[in-house]
């Protein structure tokens, strides 16, 4: 099953997303729809009034996530190129619920900038809350994945020693276009290609089944210090192939178009713009 | 005008605190009163059912706040005796909602920590939305101010170059018992004692006028990557006295009394108990 926020009007609706239409299923949003008590049971057995899937204009999966927590180098064949040793643990920042946008928004470039960069990622949405799960709880509160790009100012993440600053700028951080429930996304450990192209160069090209903490043992660990509810985010990391790293550097302008896909997930789209003043 | 949220039974209540009793403002906790339209002019001539200032049991003055950001070193003398430079730009990090608990909760201890430690702090509590603040609008999107302490795993927040897993565990963070507005403080940049005692010994004891970056800085520094929206907590960092920085460290065992108090904004009494299974 698919699921989806699209937007009508002024106002945000959530979907089940069928071959050829979409079903609305009554909330205002995802996350809304994995808070209720029905939850995903409910979504899949759902009717409601029918929207064209052609003309959807996807809004912000769940606009208000209570954490969108990010992970540090994840990739192990990057992290060896790297020359770095495998970590321990996992390096955990967090992303503001107000950063993230739709699948197709544009991403407004902020004009404090000169080095924004992509980071592909696959993200684990939760389906219930659930505190220091074990293995078995974390398979099974995992709701499903979508695709997210961690859009980053670097010179703002190395102003200090912590990469808060560079990560959680306004309106910068796409996710969706849809959550794939974890049965057809190939599991809670889907080993999926995933890609990131600008101006149809690619960039970044891996597969989710080289992530050394995996969506598992990322929601075990996470759990062990917060409660996670429906509707949080866990981005799992980028690949390698990020601007910064290239020699010589390549970042952002505007009028650039992002392209993030993860096979069998979906694809954000974003054209980056000059922020309105 | 100070503000609180108090528990009623199995819900909280907006109050005004007056000398000897509690004004109800109808609204479930100071969060809802600085985000309603009326904010803090509508809380300041608001009437309603009288509750006893005796009795009050202060639960989490804003419990959720879209934002919690927290500085890193900020008290000049404390950096200064560290033997470290003034840093450019402050040093940010976050803390989610889900760790906030009332002014006289129990301090959860966590099985897993071996280093529970404390951070005495000043934290602002912004009173409407802004987004690239100049100074004026900074100054007067302050709603005021209270206490917070910043309690952390060490050795969680040392796994990795990141902090956020030191300073993200469930319901560890006292913050309140009140807000108290900019105007009763002394202003937007309030030059107060502040102070932590842990079983009575004093522990931390400095003055929020020796912030490197004051509330007005960290406002407009903030504002300038991401919307600061009503509700929303800056903590300004701790001053020297820690317990990781003692020689030899020391750290909170159970049954230990933490006394967190900023002169002219109130106290935070909090025992530490053992995480409940």
């Amino acid at each position: 099953m698919k699921l989806a926020t699209i937007r009508l009007g002024d106002r945000t609706t959530a979907v089940r997303v069928e071959e050829d239409h979409l079903v609305d299923l009554g909330l205002p949003d995802v996350g809304a729809v994995l808070a209720s008590p029905g939850g995903l049971a409910d979504a899949a057995s759902a009717d409601g009034p029918r929207h064209s899937a052609a003309d959807a204009v996807f809004a912000t999966l769940v606009p208000h996530p209570s954490k969108v927590v990010c992970v540090g180098l994840n990739y192990q064949k990057h992290i060896k190129e790297m020359g770095r040793d495998l970590p321990q643990y996992p390096t955990l920042f967090c992303k503001f619920a107000d950063t993230l946008i739709g699948a197709q928004d544009a991403i407004r470039r902020p004009a404090e900038t000169d080095a924004f960069d992509w980071e592909a990622e696959l993200a684990v949405v939760i389906g219930r809350q659930v505190r220091r799960a074990d293995e078995a709880t974390a398979e099974a509160v995992i709701a499903g994945f979508t695709v997210l790009n961690d859009i980053t100012c670097r010179d703002w993440q190395f102003r200090t020693r912590e990469w808060l600053q560079g990560k959680n700028w306004d309106s910068t951080t796409p996710v969706g276009p849809w959550l794939v429930t974890a049965d057809e996304a190939g599991g809670p450990r889907p080993a999926l290609d995933i890609r990131c192209t600008v101006n149809g160069q690619v960039m970044q090209q891996d597969n989710t089944g080289d992530l050394l903490f995996d969506p598992v043992d990322l929601v075990r660990y996470v759990s062990t210090m917060v409660r996670l509810n429906p509707g949080d985010i866990i981005a799992t990391g980028t690949p390698g192939g990020v601007g910064h790293a290239r020699k010589p550097p390549v970042f952002l302008r505007d009028g650039d178009v992002v392209v993030t896909e993860i096979a069998g997930l979906g694809r954000l789209e974003n054209r980056v713009l000059a922020e309105e003043a």
